[in-house]
């Protein structure tokens, strides 16, 4: 990160008419952009959104309140511009991109969905690595792919989002793996699953965990393969966008629990990678407060959102919008004959 | 409120192309928009931010940071567009109007200002009544006329915004008259007091409410006394706009600490008042906290403000707009063909 820029944006945000630190994590917004885009004025006016989709097969085990069809179903909606991911974009002048990573439903051809099926779904992760190592590298690489596209249209914010039913499970399962931590410490109903559907979604995860304990004992590999055996392709290709966020100097902007997952996977390969994240919203899914904690990123927003899709992060764009703004726009004490804080 | 477009609201957020509730309190904001402004599908597009501007007698006691002077000096910068409560007006595109009820420096003639003075500022408070009745009776009067003025320029959500030197004193005191606590328990260092002077304001606040405990024996009366003894001309001027938008139903956002101030004392004289109002923030100030719980309110963003301007409710308002927006916009389960949760 560019530390003179930081010093200008803190320098500058003491000279600003108001008392110093009066706007909060505003005043912190501005200048960790600052340092992250290198400018003592940063902006935000490209903002890329994409959204990462795919099935699991852990799905059929009937760990999600939803039908598996629905994640063909929703990047349909996603482009007809009917979910709630499509609505935000729209609302704060963000560009979207749709990723099929492979559903086992069709998805329809659109020219805002990007075909690179993998497979139609991952192999059920209770029961065998949920992808081979040929897979995993193809995910992560639409990821890093993804962001140079994001770069090319200028973005000067990166948000990834998702939809996979049955992707609360895998990303459960990978964070235990990742902070060795047991099931019921991290597992939530997701989509809204009742009691009997969080008993079973738990044991899942147990079962997998012992499954593939041994494949994860060396703690160099244990990042890349918990991903493979118990991710998602499109938390792999998340993850795989986050590290190259990092290495080209991206900020981004991380959602919830899903992608948290991923930024956890992402800072595990990538020390120092969560240096160039910032954390939209704590998410409603009762796990998610531990991943936050060993990212040690701070939410934005805390409204009991839990849906998914990046609707966190766009929602908190505007916020960010506005510590730009006042950064740049406020008037400072002295070109403002305002006299300043005497002591 | 209009309980069938609240039905409505319900019944729709149930059908949009998400796991139920899984927005959290962006689905909440849309159904009590919808309930107050009695249309299933409510909207935000005329915001007007009125800011009341006044000073206060304690201020000579030395319980600011800043000099007196900075009240009529920060009018002149809002109306210049370099306060923090301009660059977000107009970044949100809210209509701003600034009312001078008195202050002890010359504030210039401007279009944005109207000039609607009291007195030159409050009495100390902590020596004698803050105001006289008819003093009181004047600010009340000239927050519901902006209400009024609000209303004709079209406003769908109301919000009042401050600047005085010395107004958390004042509002410290008013707000422990009215819940029954002692200043230990409310007083914070506003715009930032070291720790001297954060004991010598305790100090006055306790002192200040000991010569005004007889004036506010009776219950009936209690609430527009202690506006009147220990209250400011902006802070009555705010209970009035509040109590104007309950009583012509307009919805309020309210900002941080003066205005929890003013909208507990609103809510003593017109009981409901608080149903019309969504809280914008929790303010870093710490009493603040006991309002809130005193208003039944809960904050929507809790970034660490403590500017006071209105720029805690300016903030939050993308968020109501994107909580209509997908409360539109969004696609049902049988218009995107998507199936819903099974269960």
């Amino acid at each position: 990160v560019d530390l003179e820029a930081r010093e200008a944006a803190i320098s500058r945000q003491g000279e600003l008419t108001k008392p110093p630190g009066s706007l909060g994590r505003l005043e912190d917004i501005a200048i960790q952009l600052a340092a992250l885009q290198g400018r003592a004025q940063p902006a935000l006016e490209q903002v890329r959104i994409v959204i990462f989709a795919a099935d699991h097969g852990i799905a059929s085990a009937g760990v999600s309140a939803f039908p598996q069809a629905v994640t063909a179903q929703m990047i349909a909606n996603m482009a007809a511009g009917g979910a709630a991911i499509s609505v935000l974009a729209r609302q704060i002048g963000a560009s979207i991109e749709l990723i099929d990573l492979g559903t086992v439903a069709p998805v329809p051809a659109h020219p805002l969905i990007r075909q690179a099926v993998i497979a139609a779904s991952t192999a059920n992760l209770a029961e065998a690595p949920a992808m081979s190592a040929e897979q995993l590298a193809q995910a992560l690489a639409e990821g890093a792919a993804a962001l140079e596209r994001a770069r090319a249209a200028g973005a000067e914010l990166f948000i990834a989002g998702e939809m996979g039913i049955g992707n609360t499970t895998a990303a459960t399962a990978l964070t235990c793996a990742l902070l060795g931590l047991p099931a019921s410490s991290l597992v939530g109903p997701g989509t809204g699953l009742d009691r009997g559907g969080l008993a079973r979604k738990q044991a899942l995860i147990e079962q997998a965990l012992a499954l593939h304990r041994d494949s994860l004992a060396d703690p160099t590999e244990a990042p890349i393969q918990a991903l493979a055996h118990l991710g998602g392709f499109e938390i792999a290709a998340m993850a795989g966008a986050y590290v190259a966020c990092a290495q080209q100097r991206v900020p981004m902007l991380i959602d919830g629990f899903i992608s948290s997952a991923a930024a956890l996977v992402a800072s595990r390969i990538c020390p120092g990678a969560a240096d160039w994240m910032l954390l939209a919203h704590a998410s409603a899914e009762p796990g998610h407060q531990a991943m936050v904690q060993a990212l040690g990123l701070r939410p934005l927003l805390d409204l009991g959102m839990r849906l998914g899709e990046g609707s966190g992060a766009a929602a908190a764009v505007p916020l960010l919008r506005l510590a730009c703004d006042l950064h740049a726009q406020m008037a400072t004490f002295a070109e403002a004959g305002v006299a300043p804080k005497g002591d």
